[in-house]
């Protein structure tokens, strides 16, 4: 499976076929070049020349199971908001973008469980369930991008998983097309079920590598009824921790996020997107706390109270409660604009760990000594001008950039796979929320043993024989 | 698979060998009958000769390495509260005994994360964890018995599913022994991980088909500071599914759970287990919620509110709110002796159902009518004395309980298929939290498609293509 043997040209005769199915197909170059071709970040380069867009279940069936028996590669694209390459295709892969396929097909509004097509763009999907009284569990920064098929099939974690946990515990059923065009039948929506194996939990998280996941059946939690934000200003990374502890024993059950950013993430936000910073003083560190409740006035109390906390405890320098609505979402947009406010300030290497909280912050630490002695970062004018850690405090996830003159090169190979052996060994995952995609396939050997590593490549052997499914990507045993 | 051909004869020297692991042996037909052959229900009972007690995962890794070799089956066993026979040895297998690994291994008490083996009992974990600031994100009647290892086998479900969801959500690693004695170390305690196919999910709920599960990391949830339940006599059932939406809305983030049950298994309560009903006067249903909160003053307020609400909308006759350490324990007992006073009341036949919630209802007018039909119901001194259900709202699992004269006969043929069809044509699973067994395999397909049975059939065959484990249980296309 490492050097899989694909068809990668697509004849006439097979575009007259996809067409013949009544599937919208595109294969202007320049339109797929600008817009399938491409990842989020300009980081992964495709070379498709079909792109095809199916507007049903039945559609997709026909179509896998007619590259299947043409031996054809598919990649499947949502939002293309990946920043891995898991969503390009590199060989010459047809793209089967799942964009039209955007219904909700059910809602209940007793027990609170949404069924919705792959090609459902997060954010709308979230809108959807607020007006029944709901919310859909997940979220991140991608949300106006991203689709739920997507996030299914990464595995997606995002702002709000310290409340509202994993898809492996949301999605109740999913609907996939097998490589071989066979409909899967696994959409239930009911939430105890141990009739049998779960085997759906397969493709969360496959990034498209087993089948196509064409609809989701989701455990939306209740809209809540207040919300409210706190950023606290941390002089250290260990004062972060015990902010946390503190925070899920004061704030109990309404915590719904705790985020942290170093001070040179505040800094790129504030310089590149040109957003105030949320506190009035520059800090180590930054803090933010998300409560979502039934009871603004309980909620407000339990905020307050832990503030007074922390300011006992001196674990906070500054801190401000925000409680207007317009606020809250100019403070959560500071956030969300993260990522986006790096890779404006050069070209960003992103790397997403999971790591037990003690290695956190070591992490950064060892990442700069490990740059400064390559003689890549420390001066101004080297490769690398930046090196910063954000992420999700409750969830252990760290996002790790460096910032470097270009993508690739000598930064990528000092980089590279030291980090990786790096978190490995400190019990960490290489990959936490954003998938493996096209790269760190090679890594996963860090954080998995051969045996977890064979059995996953047999459970791709199984199901996916002809190899068709997102060939080269994903696992590796490499 | 449907019909395995497994050596069911442990021969003398099989028996030397296994002591000459060094695991404890007991091979005395009188404690074998006494202890491990019979079910909780005393239903099932199973014909091992051979009981093996590991204390490790490399005696697990041997026995089953040898067991393998010799194609010998092996029914694993914890605590053997199991009520669908899953854990008995119907055909001679080995009985592997998992009650002598009972160590918490781990926990960390920032991220909550405790690794434990899979006999250590449920409720001592809960103490343990609780202990730590914690607790168990699982809890159900048979926790003095159940153990952990059996509670992510079978996919356990119970009383606060509502609240801190399911095991595929909750458990984020498992040591796995492999069918062939090769050790599957996924035993992670990273909340988020994106690392490849999540093999791990594929054990819960497998009832020991694709190999043992030795210890298990699980994400716990931070102990409640305050607590409270309220008991609702309510006229009609639909009723309280207002009533339900209304918790939701209302107690938003503190609701816990959300149990009811009907008239009659009230009175068997009362009646076998010699308790004071929760409520003074006799109501067709009752409800027991519960909350769990950080703040003892906010949840009473919102429980009030709450309470004063279902009086204004007419949707309850009396409430009791319980706020006493000692009364909410006796509720809850209560509660949990439900299934132990139906047995006393005769021969139980136990469905454990999800069912949308419109069908709920309708399943119990439907099962009567069925039974009248027969002749077997509706008139003192039929073979049916009693038909109830009871379950836990929040989660559409009902259990529906048919108390026979005796297990079986002509009281099971009237009832089954014809049950699990009813179920399956009503957008059901005909195993909630019970899991499968021994006897509900050939019912699967009312719930799962052919190609997902067939999907099944092939994990089990890739994983345990010999077949020792657990063998003619669980799954089947039959």
């Amino acid at each position: 499976m490492e050097n899989p043997v694909i068809n990668a040209l697509v004849s006439k005769a097979d575009i007259e076929h996809f067409s013949g199915l009544g599937v919208k197909v595109v294969h202007n170059e320049e339109q797929l070049d600008a817009k399938y071709n491409i990842d989020a970040l300009g980081k992964y380069h495709g070379d498709a020349q079909v792109a095809l867009f199916p507007t049903s279940t039945l559609q997709v069936s026909n179509i896998l199971a007619y590259c299947n028996q043409r031996g054809i590669g598919v990649v499947t694209q949502g939002g293309n908001s990946g920043v891995c390459g898991g969503a390009i295709a590199h060989q010459g892969e047809v793209i089967l973008c799942l964009r039209d396929m955007n219904k909700v097909r059910d809602m209940d509004v007793i027990s609170g469980v949404l069924v919705a097509e792959s090609g459902c763009v997060l954010e709308d999907l979230d809108n959807y369930a607020q007006k029944q009284g709901y919310t859909v569990p997940v979220d991140l920064g991608a949300r106006k991008r991203c689709m739920i098929g997507g996030n299914v099939s990464t595995n997606a974690g995002g702002l709000r998983y310290l409340r509202y946990g994993s898809m492996h515990g949301n999605v109740l059923g999913l609907e996939v097309v097998l490589p071989d065009g066979r409909i899967l039948d696994s959409l239930f929506t009911l939430k105890k079920d141990a009739s049998g194996y779960d085997i759906k939990q397969l493709f969360i998280g496959a990034e498209g590598t087993l089948g196509v996941v064409t609809a989701v059946a989701i455990s939306l939690a209740p809209k809540p009824k207040a919300s409210q934000l706190a950023v606290l200003g941390i002089p250290d990374f260990s004062k972060i921790q015990r902010a946390f502890v503190s925070a899920r024993q004061n704030l109990g059950e309404i915590i719904s996020a705790f985020e942290f950013w170093e001070k040179r993430c505040n800094e790129l936000v504030v310089e590149y997107e040109g957003y105030d910073s949320p506190l009035s003083n520059s800090h180590e560190f930054y803090v933010l706390i998300e409560t979502r409740g039934s009871c603004l006035r309980h909620d407000m109390e339990k905020l307050d109270g832990f503030l007074e906390c922390l300011r006992e405890e001196d674990l906070i320098d500054e801190s401000c409660a925000i409680r207007d609505a317009v606020e809250m979402e100019k403070t959560w947009l500071f956030r969300s604009q993260m990522a986006r406010a790096h890779s404006k300030s050069g070209h960003m290497h992103v790397y997403d760990f999971s790591l037990p909280s003690k290695y956190q912050h070591e992490l950064l630490v060892a990442v700069k000594s490990h740059l400064v002695a390559a003689g890549l970062y420390g001066k101004p004018g080297l490769q690398v001008s930046d090196v910063t850690i954000f992420g999700h405090i409750g969830d252990d996830n760290i996002h790790l950039q460096v910032i470097a003159k270009e993508f690739g090169g000598v930064v990528e190979e000092t980089m590279e796979p030291w980090v990786y052996e790096w978190v490995g060994s400190h019990g960490g995952s290489v990959a936490a929320e954003h998938g493996l995609g096209s790269h760190k396939g090679q890594f996963l050997k860090h954080s998995k043993s051969p045996l977890l590593i064979e059995t996953m490549m047999s459970i791709k052997q199984l199901l996916d024989p002809k190899n068709i499914m997102n060939p080269g990507k994903h696992i590796s045993r490499a």
